[in-house]
């Protein structure tokens, strides 16, 4: 599991053995099961997760109605980054969907690799850079795109493991009714 | 304006004389009348800008139109941020609502920075992390707080700004109606 953390995490800057080693002992393996929660509405989360296997759900819970805003899959980085920021509570669920296991590293140790080397804090700057991309994308897709453009971009990225999420889910994530989703899918079938 | 610029950039690390002479080298002043546009859909986004004085929205235009996203104020970050990071051309119009003037800085420059001192790659990390945190309150509170609730927020923030701003401009910005917004503002008036 490590090794394949080095290799994401190569994506944006790449280390030599001897800073990785700094690196390396700071991450923490978890696996939390098919059900299970990462983090719930009211918790801090004081770390971020990179996702080794399995699939992850973050979504708002608004008046007792789970709102999914995102499918996280292997080799995403995963946080209820907003209280990671902030130190303030999170808003947000973050369940699997799947049996999950990740890397992850806490924010008291990842400030203080900022500390050790430049290179430290340019990774910090980039997977922050990263993760404003995420939500902007997600933010600009929810004015800009229709539901069915969500939806083929939602399969496109990862075909495979969509057919493992309940449609009820997919049709949450995308704001629209189970019977629109499986409306648009049809459509899509005929194309 | 320039001094107030480095005021507002010491609330996130703190610069010698000596430091802020080699970044002070790279800042432009730019000024844009009521009306104009600091950019429109389309085009890159390759600054982020600090306003000095003045008012901008942040709109996108969808089927032709406006939905306005955000106000920005003296002393307010702004930039097509997607834009900036992706080198993606901008979906967002930012537009000056109040003659504008402002500080920016190229991406070019901000990225050389970056190489010459690590406090300055620190300042990129925290001025990504606050862009970060801007739009993730924003993206949360669409969906977890009511119009009333995030039309106090809006006047809290800036009081008297905020009477500058027409109310058509306000209820975009709220997602509802301009009757909608009088009804909020003459409930909010009788409390």
């Amino acid at each position: 599991m490590e090794e394949n953390t080095r290799n994401i995490i190569s994506n944006f800057i790449k280390f030599t053995d001897s800073e990785w080693l700094v690196i390396s002992k700071d991450l923490i393996e978890k696996k939390i099961d098919k059900g299970e929660f990462l983090i719930k509405e009211g918790e801090y989360c004081n770390y971020i997760a990179l996702i080794d296997e399995g699939l992850l759900s973050y979504y708002y819970l608004v008046e007792g109605k789970k709102h999914i805003r995102g499918f996280f899959f292997a080799n995403d980085f995963i946080s209820s980054y907003t209280s990671f920021l902030s130190d303030e509570k999170s808003k947000a669920y973050i369940q699997a969907l799947e049996n999950t296991s990740m890397m992850l590293i806490h924010k008291d140790k990842l400030f203080q690799l900022y500390q050790k080397n430049s290179k430290f804090l340019q990774l910090g700057r980039m997977l922050t850079e990263h993760l404003f991309m995420l939500l902007s994308v997600k933010y600009e897709a929810l004015l800009l795109k229709s539901p069915e453009e969500r939806y083929l971009s939602l399969i496109e990225n990862r075909p495979n493991v969509i057919q493992n999420i309940p449609q009820y889910m997919i049709a949450s994530y995308l704001g629209i009714t189970p019977e629109a989703l499986s409306r648009i899918r049809k459509r899509l079938t005929r194309k």
